[in-house]
């Protein structure tokens, strides 16, 4: 059964049958749905090779276990999908940078551009990325990139002063902060935006109620636990996560402490867990969504390699929802 | 400035300059390093065709916001790691089949095979996967396909006659079921499975006390409100979702019921979010990144097509948390 045969029996001429196998879109839908039955029916696979690969966006993560994760692959898909292209996906390495066997497969792939998902890159890396012309980016939450790399961050100094001026306005005293690991830039910036905070509303920051946590739920319930079982426990705790804060609504339950009655809890990120948790955490919003994207942008449009690499911090902003409000009045 | 040159200057021969622009594993990394300084340092672009694109196993959502699809990606990336692939991600079409505008992508990326998160596949779309020997799958944890697909789904009847049997089996005897959607087949099985298991320890069912949910927090939340707001109000509820489940949290807390003193509550799925929960959640484990890997397991060793095509369907299992006790002693 050859291809002419199939175009006689289809009643069209053969480059149509090539352009339904090409998988081109100027073939009627009827014309097409005949030709690809008749394949079918006589048991046609292809040998010839195919039309060029599509493109592809490449995103790289050294966990997808991340709540970020899947924020940041929506950021990519929506600019990816309206430019045609494919979003492929990668776990390797470490928080630091991909791993070694990562870069063989992507110089294979092509991809239009990459995001990496890692505070810095090998210079090796870079070096092999720019001889193949592949663009890339750093998606940065943690907040520390190469200079010398494009990179999208956000604001996390004012993200953690918003969230400090929000409990101290409404009245605590007695604040007390979970942040990320002491290694993350991130983490410095959200503290000392807390420390600005406290000092804007005449509090004498306390280094007892300054904790370095994991941003994960397990090290907000401990931490919490310890902070909260103080004869002089805080009123309120900004956790530096929406997993930490998470952890430390199970510490308020554990030790019957009622949120937002006699203790207010802030979280940081604005993953949907943030929504869904009971109650509804306030908490800074970080554009993970928006963050990708304009990464995935710069991609599309690769700047001047002669120009310096543009850095780009997008704004973060307080939700409040209902973990917060006045501390008790003393009895 | 020739790619002879740049062989001469580091003092490799051409084959291997060109095994570096490759992306070959097969040359040392010092001289890999050397080439690449001296192809950066001369502005070296390549120009020719590069090397056959690296495989992808690509994997189709209707929509990434679910909770499930974080845990199906790494299901697909755990064994395409371990095969040299690389996950391709789209988000296309309706819950029950990707949109027309995907095919044509697909036949240009020509993955090792495709995981179709949805219920059905068109039959055009099947005989273009088909004609281009592409193979795919359904994973499905909504548990209707085709039957002539091969698909991957769980064990939808067993996990509603577990999660109510463990309710029943505490002693209690006032049990509502919030399962989910009315036109999806997991939603009927699990509810079939909660009326076994109330059979089975002898209790009447009361149709008052099953609701259709939409498998989102705030359905549950809403139903919860309504249920627990009777005067014969419930002492526990199997929520058909982690999500529902942790709407019926929220609804225990604005009516002041402690869980699981005054209110057991089971969830479904054991995504994250029921580990993070306040109390935690005791909640069927539907083995999500399991069903991934055998998917992509399938597509990397395609079954016969002469065959009748395989459904595999993975156990689900109970998995006790914090949510769950038994009754409240009448008073």
């Amino acid at each position: 059964m050859t291809l002419a045969a199939v175009a006689r029996e289809a009643g069209v001429s053969l480059p149509t049958v090539s352009k339904v196998l090409n998988g081109r879109s100027d073939v009627s839908p009827a014309t097409r749905d005949k030709v690809e039955r008749l394949l079918e029916a006589h048991g046609y696979r292809r040998r010839t090779p195919g039309p060029p690969p599509a493109p592809l966006i490449e995103i790289v993560f050294h966990e997808l276990e991340s709540v970020w994760a899947m924020e940041l692959i929506r950021g990519v898909e929506n600019v990816a999908q309206r430019s045609g292209a494919t979003v492929a996906l990668t776990e390797s390495g470490t928080r630091q940078a991909p791993g070694p066997e990562w870069i063989d497969g992507v110089l294979r792939r092509r991809p239009l551009g990459v995001l990496l998902v890692f505070s810095t890159v090998p210079e090796a890396v870079k070096r092999r990325l720019r001889s193949r012309a592949i663009p890339f980016v750093i998606v940065d939450p943690a907040g520390d990139p190469d200079p010398d790399v494009p990179s999208v961050g956000s604001a996390n100094w004012a993200g953690g002063l918003a969230a400090t001026r929000h409990l101290t306005d409404q009245g605590h005293e007695r604040v007390a902060i979970i942040t990320g690991p002491e290694d993350l830039m991130c983490s410095l910036a959200r503290l000392d935006g807390y420390r600005s905070a406290l000092a804007m509303a005449g509090l004498a920051p306390d280094p007892r109620l300054v904790r370095f946590g994991d941003f994960h739920v397990q090290g907000g319930y401990e931490h919490a636990l310890d902070l909260l079982r103080r004869p002089d426990r805080p009123t309120a705790i900004f956790a530096g996560s929406d997993l930490q804060a998470l952890g430390v609504l199970e510490a308020a339950r554990v030790l019957g402490l009622s949120v937002p009655r006699e203790l207010s809890v802030v979280g940081y990120d604005d993953v949907p867990p943030a929504r869904w948790s009971s109650p509804p955490l306030t908490t800074v919003q970080q554009p993970l969504r928006r963050m990708a994207e304009e990464a995935a942008r710069m991609l599309l449009r690769p700047a001047d390699p002669r120009k310096a690499a543009l850095r780009i911090e997008l704004a973060t902003h307080l939700v409040v929802r209902q973990s917060t409000a006045a501390p008790p009045t003393p009895d």
